[in-house]
């Protein structure tokens, strides 16, 4: 740990100290979930479950020490302290407020549900079955609000709202409506004006593999260095779902391959490696106190859209990128030339499954979750009613209906994993790239001729030093801000969107 | 954990609920060792090193909370607890006796001491400069005779007596003079006689690679799978250095692999998954208490060596294992025949190097850092003249001198790392296998065939019995009397070398 600023026993060097010890403790159990996904054989699951379990224990016992309120006080009056010390109180403040408003019994039981209904899932999802779910939902969901209602009271919010601020610091529902109602006013008739001008394409002749995993593990960790992950301090691992995780200075990142298919293991490399920038890149004087942290998770989720929607699905980066794969794959004919490439990057489809959805229905996809929740958790809607609400709303968003449950309501895990309020941070953090994305390249006008020549250091080093390394200094408003000159709105991503499916085809 | 048998808040349901937690904690390190030995990018190191200091903190502060003593002292009155209670009781008074023993400065000025005096070795050694390390190794060898004399106060032994209880409970120096002085003896006439017959061989052909690390790789997971590793509950991965670790149920080994010569990482394999066997067969219903754990070191040593030197040394095995490697390796020619693979690797050879050697001069190695680490303790002698007393010890044992201390007294981290103690543990697990493996031959005659048919199932169901599924329900002791009728003295396993090397060549 870096010494604070502050004298050895100020009430502000205590705090550094205890919260550089939580983050110690964090650091541990990022690496034991990293192994658990990635390394664990199968026989171990039981005994790491009580390890975890202890881990999270002693952590909350750390975060919830007595003696972390006097020192805040203390501390908050401290007229020494500096920019980063005050916005370090801010946030110890923070985490410190959601990790004491929930009653231990309250967190225990809905550890229970959640592990019971995660369980109850996997089988519902493959049996298309949302009656076998809806009880143990029904109760992850009464618990879900009940903590919402706990910490909403201490913040005084709502308990969506308590929910939403978990994963988005500051977010509020009602910012939230304006910018989803846009976007929902705007994307039905984008997607049948874009799916018009794509039927009219020709057809590209496929990309035939196999492409065997050592090649594209090697194809990735290419692409990885030329985006300018330090391995260092990370590595690529296979897992089923893919992520970023680890720890503090061992930022390790995941993929899975299809031996059929590369571009989308290497697209999943190329999103992951910009959540790794981010982690990377967060302030080293600050490590391990809470203002070190990423901002939350609409600024996280932008770092990886940035990457993967707004620099790697450019026409720049496909043509630099284009004989890279063809070399990698030992590809040869039509199907790997630079344009090609990119019309397959950017075909949309209007489908059922949001995590195979393109840049132009996936906020569809979300919204109608967004909407779906916070009715939920208002209980301003019965949970029984999901099913026909989520397939109206499909039909209202993308104009399909999804023919059962297993590729409607019940296919993603966030709900049965007490993920409630995570959603619309997929959408903030599309349209908060298109903005970062916009000002950079404003900034610097070489930004994308660079990428054009597998360059990505004049990107990085602009998201480095206007997002990276101030971690949790600024608020997110006040981030992006700083940042762009404005807070979110949905006019670049809007035009963004325009201009690469419709204008310069 | 599995429930006591004992009522739910007695004494002896308390410790058992607390050694439980002390064990989800100790897993955590375990897996957090072995992704540090393995996975973990160079750049974590210093995150990484705060994590385990603050794990072992955390873990002393469960180790001596100070409500053990009473639960202690009342469970030991209860007369409803069964055997495998008892003797649970047993180890957990053991080990908190020695995790109490020591006072916690002493204990943080020994790590510090320690981590500074690994680093000074590292240079040292490489520069042949045992000047460079005395003064570090001499504030090291203070502290760990300290630590001795802490330990040896409350446990009523000398300080050597009280570092070597940590590795072998119940070791004594006098018992291991005994044994070690028979084997001194015996070795170096033995020696004399083996080198004349071997010198008398035709020379074999070598065995010519390159041999791929994948191929390597996969006659070694398939040697484990015949040997009885549990692959649902550990995996095999690469270090510099060989270990077995990992967690309850999740046993995890490690080698490393020289493509011109996959004889010493196959062996590696089969000498870690004799660990790892002992590991994954110790008493699942105790598992998480002390009396689960494996019983010290010098039982850990006899599994490894068992496989290793008496089993997979054998001709029986080899004729099995021949054709296994030679398809696997792509060999072919009169070098890949059984015997002449027999004949590879039961050469015997006087060294400088105590990893490098072969069966017959290994334990003149160990005789000579034994009897030096003794002295050294006990202030016998001054550190500074251990480059002299090495040279001379080296002479007399295995008739060579080493031209420098980089083949000399620098070879081992032991010292250096504060293993004081240790040395003992392998000569003492090389008797004990010979003594086990002896008298489970007699107990199935069919053992030793059925290794030749690739079939260790016999020899594993021996030790699963009669050693693995004790954990420590027995003292070391009484373990190797109920195994093999007697406890540990030199015969069989100076009978087995002279049947091996000079009998029935």
């Amino acid at each position: 740990m870096s010494a604070p600023n502050s004298a050895p026993n100020s009430a502000y060097s205590e705090l550094h100290a205890h919260f550089g010890r939580v983050a110690a403790l964090a650091n541990a159990v990022g690496i034991l979930q990293w192994d658990n996904d990635t390394m664990m054989p199968r026989g171990a699951a039981g005994q790491r479950a009580e390890s975890m379990a202890l881990l999270h224990v002693l952590r909350h016992g750390m975060m919830t020490d007595p003696r972390i309120g006097d020192w805040l006080a203390e501390a908050e009056e401290d007229a020494s302290l500096g920019a980063w010390e005050k916005a370090n109180l801010r946030e110890v403040r923070r985490v410190w407020t959601i990790e004491t408003a929930v009653p231990p019994d309250l967190v225990e039981a809905s550890s229970r549900a959640i592990s019971a209904c995660e369980m109850t899932w996997r089988q519902a999802r493959a049996d298309a079955d949302f009656k076998a779910l809806l009880p143990s939902l029904t109760e992850v969901l009464k618990l879900q609000r009940a903590i919402g209602a706990a910490k909403g009271e201490k913040l005084g919010l709502s308990a969506y709202d308590a929910l939403l601020n978990d994963y988005e610091p500051g977010g509020r529902s009602t910012a939230i409506d304006a910018l989803f109602d846009d976007l929902a006013d705007f994307l039905p008739g984008l997607t049948a004006e874009v799916l018009a001008v794509q039927a009219r394409r020709p057809a590209d002749p496929p990309l035939t593999g196999p492409f065997p995993v050592a090649a594209q593990r090697a194809l990735g960790v290419e692409m990885m260095g030329v985006l300018g992950y330090d391995f260092e301090r990370g590595r690529l691992d296979v897992s089923t779902h893919p992520f970023c995780g680890g720890a503090d200075n061992d930022v390790r990142i995941t993929t899975r391959y299809d031996e059929d298919d590369f571009t989308s293991a290497l697209m999943g490399v190329i999103h992951e490696t910009g959540h790794a920038l981010y982690e990377q890149g967060r302030p080293q004087a600050q490590l391990g106190q809470p203002v070190s942290l990423a901002r939350g998770m609409s600024i996280h989720e932008s770092q990886s859209l940035l990457m993967e929607m707004q620099a790697c699905r450019s026409r720049e980066f496909l043509r630099f990128a284009a004989p890279v794969m063809r070399k990698a794959m030992g590809g040869s004919g039509q199907a790997w030339e630079a344009e090609a490439l990119w019309r397959r990057y950017t075909e949309v489809e209007r489908g059922f499954i949001r995590v195979d959805a393109d840049e132009i229905t996936y906020p569809a996809h979300v919204i109608l979750r967004y909407r779906l929740e916070k009715a939920l958790i208002a209980d301003a809607m019965p949970l029984a009613e999901l099913p026909l609400a989520w397939n109206a709303g499909m039909r209202d968003l993308l104009g399909v209906t999804p023919p059962n449950d297993r590729l409607g309501c019940l296919q993603d895990v966030h709900w049965p994993s007490g993920g409630w309020g995570y959603f619309p941070t997929y959408t903030l953090g599309a349209m908060t790239a298109a903005q970062l994305f916009d000002a950079a390249c404003r900034a610097n006008t070489d930004i994308l001729p660079a990428i054009g020549r597998g360059d990505f250091a004049p990107l990085v080093n602009w998201l480095r030093s206007n997002i990276h390394i101030y971690g949790s200094f600024y608020e997110t408003n006040d981030l992006l801000i700083h940042a762009t000159g404005r807070p979110l709105d949905a006019s670049v991503f809007k035009a963004h969107l325009r201009r690469r499916y419709i204008e310069e085809i």
